[in-house]
């Protein structure tokens, strides 16, 4: 078996470096087709939160995780699958620290988002989706572009390891 | 001077350590008497994203900065001060791996929000706080019991060092 290391769309997990035994894209999720999302959701922006995350290391990320209506009151009620219709949002940033928050507590404490560096969704469709596992997962680069096939197909393997219907995330209280 | 080492309520800085000299509660800032938060605003797990934070080092904490309409749109905005009526929420939580994350990436990379520690707030009313900048402060514990004296006495100087109008979070676009 070959592993593979790769970029892996993780919604809890930003842009997450995941080692796996990666199965050719499509394999073990229905096969069919993979359809990605290539559309930002309109207004992602004002949803609501579901989590944060950091991701140490290289990565050195730090992310928001958001949800449409549907994927929020799944994740708040604790469901195990999310409806047909939910979005789950990762917006990613830099991990910096804050000059000005540090010169205050007079140390380095202090780790604020940085530039963004690219946003995530989920998109749940079971029929649409089918290929990989009823979720449509999109990635846009900070200058709005598409992730590439390469790392578009890493996504579902990596998610399908999740416990929970593909998703890394939990609901912050 | 007498450095004193004190808790600070910091919006984008979590219950964060902060090193300072500070004054006398209510010097340098109007006088009067400081009035604290007792009550939380209702609805504010609900509302739009401002920014994160995370405190590293004994603090170990992650944060969440939410804001109600009018202080989102400051923020969003980017404006210098905010008008009566904005609410800022920090929701804090320890910063703690992902066991089951980290299963799936073979490393330790990812930190998630762990157990609530505790709720900040910060209200405008130009009036009702002048002692304190316009902003009144709230802390409250995990189990929903305010902060103490000593502890809420550390607000508002902490604060006083923030370059805009006393609130250290910044919008993450």
């Amino acid at each position: 078996m070959k592993r593979v290391v790769f970029l892996m769309l993780g919604v809890v997990a930003l842009v997450s470096i995941c080692v796996s035994m990666a199965p050719a894209f499509g394999q073990g999720s229905g096969g069919g087709t993979a359809i990605y999302v290539t559309k930002m959701p309109p207004g992602y922006r004002d949803w609501k939160l579901i989590s944060l995350a950091h991701e140490a290391g290289n990565l050195n990320s730090f992310a928001a995780v958001l949800g449409n209506d549907l994927a929020y009151n799944a994740f708040h009620d604790g469901k195990l699958t999310y409806p047909d219709g939910s979005i789950i949002a990762a917006l990613h940033y830099g991990h910096v620290p804050s000059d000005e928050n540090n010169k205050v507590f007079g140390q380095v404490q202090s780790f604020v988002p940085g530039a963004p560096t690219n946003t995530q969704f989920m998109i749940k469709d079971s029929k649409k989706y089918a290929a990989t596992g009823g979720w449509g997962y999109g990635h846009f680069n900070k200058d709005g572009s598409v992730g590439n096939e390469t790392l578009m197909k890493t996504c579902a393997p990596c998610h399908a390891m999740a416990s929970r219907d593909g998703v890394f995330a939990r609901y912050a209280p």
